[in-house]
């Protein structure tokens, strides 16, 4: 790190701070420029900010140098690193899409929606059992009910299983259930659930929060990695700006700036970034243009009745062919993305 | 609420969305505009947004009239709510300071601030046993011991304590030890853990997330007193902007909105605000001027030294001074603040 | 428009603002609900907001129900605006790329990267002779020199000119040379200009504001239609968030969303979005498939001598292989983008 | 400045930065830290950011040390400057209160309302002439006929004035006419604009951009006194966020920090800032608390016929009683503040 001095340092204040860092295992590294001191501190980077040295007598302010993130950074491990879900490759060539319901609403709905996407062409169903809401008065989700026909869907149709957690002390049961277990955009810094999931032996998809910055998502996810599970896949799902016309902005600069940071995979959701199916496909193209390795779609056969996130949700016919409009673009980037039925033909949605 | 039909929505497509909201309960008012249709839904709202109207054929938009919160509502509750605290009152005439250490750090260090805060004039000693830090590798605080701690600094100076719970799980240990149980802004939407503080029946002081608009903050306290927990504080701690010379912006205009909006008390912390002790004052003195009920104040003996927040955290001798420069503004409002000795005198500090 | 009555008003205050609609040539429409009145005002737009009807006594506020702007709408005019250049279509099915240094610095400059960018395949050539630089000590750009470096660069090479205009006074000078005028992020909302620029018969090239909302983009482009130029294209270069670790954020939603609320052509600057030409391949691409008509590209020579934005300026050669990696998804959305030379094959860059 | 280089550069690649930093007259001074090379490069700082260095071989990112503005800056004047106004100090130790209409509408309501401000206390009259408006089928103001009659308001009243300008075309006019030249939020950086009032030998009022750090802030101011104008005077008038319940943030913080990064007095307009009145007087108390110079009030005889801007402004009743309120917080602080009559009993209003 630099420590920043006051021009009006005295020498005693230059010579306070060189000495604080010898106690604390640096060598320090006097610049004397023409208009104030700048110190160097040379050693193994053990601090966290802030230091202690910025209320110290004459200094302006600390500038770190090294990122604070270890495991997760792309400097420690060079290779992209692939999270496999029983054979399913996340992070590999192959774009993956992740598709279902919001909310888990019964065993008929779940059942007909994953049979659907599943024929067009997803490869992980998503469900939530338990639900965010940020009102209390709302559907809260099926909870146990829910992990149980989202089983129950998995044994039906083969797709592997994507569920939020909300509660340390559910992790256990959840994962049981799920073969990936979501981390939503407003735990993203629940350190206490970030600590349980990196225990689980089980792929962990983080949501990055709505007003959290790359290096913030990357040291939640280190709160994972440091408790030995390396299964993560980080999920940019829209930043909280002050556009009111879509409901978050997707920052899409995020995926290649991620992934340049850190060797872990990066999904995108379209859905909740913008609020409204309108801009799932042109969000999903330009996510897959910039390097994202899955996807992460909201549908409902019956958007009308759902009961949460009705009006970003794609009915099974409109996902159909936002898969067709973006398996070009991957293979434009040299990736796969595979496509299954056209829906988008048969009547009744 | 109001449904706002597209300019090009047919007749059938209005009929359509009347048909709906009569299943719903409401009763449909049509305005038929020069360029478009406008149904108005009049019924006891009993719905949460978004409806499920919004997908319907030839809707634009659904706009809603009423707020969401009912419980915290000033419409529901007319007159403030004073919380009390073993005889302190917090949303009554007096502010209330609360003060001590990001962390509890040892026995010695809470107890030799427990004791200058007191005799500065703080009624509540606040200080974290469990830290929610953005590094896994930063201190995670003392834990049960800090609770311990927290709890013998109450029977030495009689000062009140506020503390923060991360997980729902340690909610009843914490507040074995609290007077007051602290969430974080981190957890502002933390549902499990808002409805356990709901459950226990402790004063809650509910921080404002860092980018949870006032009805987000006023939906995430409508948590707790849905579980019948009435005494809830509201604290505004800064907003993430654009802005980076201060850690976060202060929304002053927070608190007469919050006020006007809501019946709870609101206090404010100036130093997570701004990151720097430098600001507290003129911070603390804004926040009284514009009629907050109350301050958090970080204060340390040796900030240099703190294991967090070192650089937002006063001297005791600050914190005194502090004091005297807000009582002048709170006797202007026509409010007092309890003062004590003035520390700034003596040396040491 | 919608004017929301408090739960407390009271009958005389429902009658006053129905009286006041009246007057100001609206039918009031009373819809009583359960907890309050709310009146919907039926009549040919004229109101701009506010509308002096938020301070009538029991008002709670008034809903907008039509977009403000009119001549921008896609409502007015569904079919997309094709804006020509001398033969150059801007919203056709061909995307349109522009290209070169952020500032004239010399003619051999200019020259030497409009010959470059020229036969990359760029149509466009970009570069700035009034520069709107936030320090009084950076350079300002060559001014009217610079204009006729422009001019002479368009001679050699046949490309196209884009170039900023600062000042109205000096409109009507820039336009003498240019084929584009282009109004600045920093300007998007400096009325004077825009009028001018409406007056002006030239295509004009709009950046949106960094904390401009899309709505007051399009009122910014209203303002130039108002004059009787049809001739606008839109560029989204990012919006200001709290994210620090790209200079701006590239509000990739805004390309759908403006395409969607208006029939003009929309365009996108990577390289002021990221502030780095490191993120300028996948955005260009993520632009593309978002659905982009154009790009505007910083390339130079020699960017680490480049008098401004050196780091966010493409090499010619990194520039080649851009527009390499753009067209097949280009292609992917059945648009075509022109490529020249392969110029990452030549040594010297 | 610092330049931290990547942790593979080579040796080569430090030779190289080195030299550069040579050519460009800085003596260079390598740090060998443990994973990577940090430069101190030493010498007057002539550089402005981009340096150029950002894009040589291995190199991470550059860090500034010290501030970009000089002219503005505490450190270069240490005593705060005072804007004399005809005998008005503006920064010195009696708050000044500047109040009247958004726009002048006609002599009646101009001079109507400059009497009773006058009466109230006030010792500037505001009212805009030319009005930048997000519409342009808004009002636009009375422009020359407007500067006469604010003209004649203070020969009626001897109030000074205070008016916007927005084209640098416009500037000696409304110099002829007007005592403070007011550069509005959305002309912050405007630079032909800031560099015309640089030359003209009056006071500015130099508002904050809606999206305008606190450097940018006073990078503009620099502008300005660049041309050897010092009579600058900064207002502070919220800032763009995410939160909707207010117009925009007031950001209470940059008081406190724009006065002690730059000698500058800054005053705070508090009816912008919020967009409605009802926050008018909590907000100005909040500003004064914090350390303002003056308020910038929106007043207005019968605010629900005003021709922009009804919502935030306040009766001359209510702005007599905001006087009223702010007195004994501005005396807390040792300041004065000058109270005239006492509107709020008179009936009428």
């Amino acid at each position: 790190m630099i420590v920043v001095m006051q021009t009006a340092a005295e020498k005693g204040q230059v010579e306070g701070v060189e000495c604080r860092l010898l106690e604390m295992g640096f060598a320090p590294h006097r610049i004397q420029g023409t208009g104030r001191v700048v110190i160097g501190a040379v050693g193994e980077q053990k601090v966290v900010f802030p230091t202690g040295l910025e209320v110290l007598p004459g200094v302006e302010r600390v500038v770190p140098i090294s990122a604070p993130y270890k495991l997760v950074s792309r400097e420690v491990k060079e290779t992209g690193t692939v999270v496999e879900v029983g054979g399913l490759k996340i992070g590999g060539p192959e774009i993956v899409v992740m598709a279902g319901p919001c909310a888990v609403e019964s065993e008929e709905q779940l059942i007909t929606i994953a049979r659907l996407v599943k024929a067009a062409g997803a490869q992980v169903l998503r469900g939530g059992a338990y639900k965010p809401r940020s009102s209390p008065y709302s559907f809260q989700g099926l909870e146990l009910e829910g992990l149980k026909m989202l089983s129950r869907a998995r044994d039906e149709t083969g797709l592997k299983i994507v569920t939020e957690v909300l509660n340390p002390q559910e992790i256990e049961l959840v994962a049981e259930y799920t073969d990936i277990i979501q981390i939503g955009a407003r735990n993203m810094q629940n350190f206490s659930l970030l600590r349980e999931a990196g225990r689980v032996k089980k792929p962990v998809m983080l949501k990055r929060g709505l007003a959290a910055t790359l290096e913030e998502w990357l040291m939640a996810a280190e709160y994972i990695l440091a408790e030995d599970n390396f299964e993560v896949i980080l999920c940019e799902r829209g930043i909280r700006t002050f556009e009111t016309s879509t409901r978050s902005t997707l920052d899409i600069s995020a995926i290649p700036q991620a992934k340049s940071m850190s060797h872990l995979p990066v999904i995108v959701d379209p859905c909740h970034s913008s609020g409204t199916w309108k801009l799932a496909s042109p969000l999903s193209r330009a996510a897959i243009a910039a390097g994202a390795d899955g996807l992460l779609i909201e549908v409902h056969h019956k958007p009308a009745e759902a009961l949460c996130d009705g009006p970003q949700s794609l009915t099974p016919e409109k996902f159909s062919r936002l898969l067709t409009s973006i398996q070009p673009v991957a293979e434009a980037l040299g990736r796969g993305v595979s496509i299954g039925e056209d829906l988008s033909m048969t009547g009744g949605f």
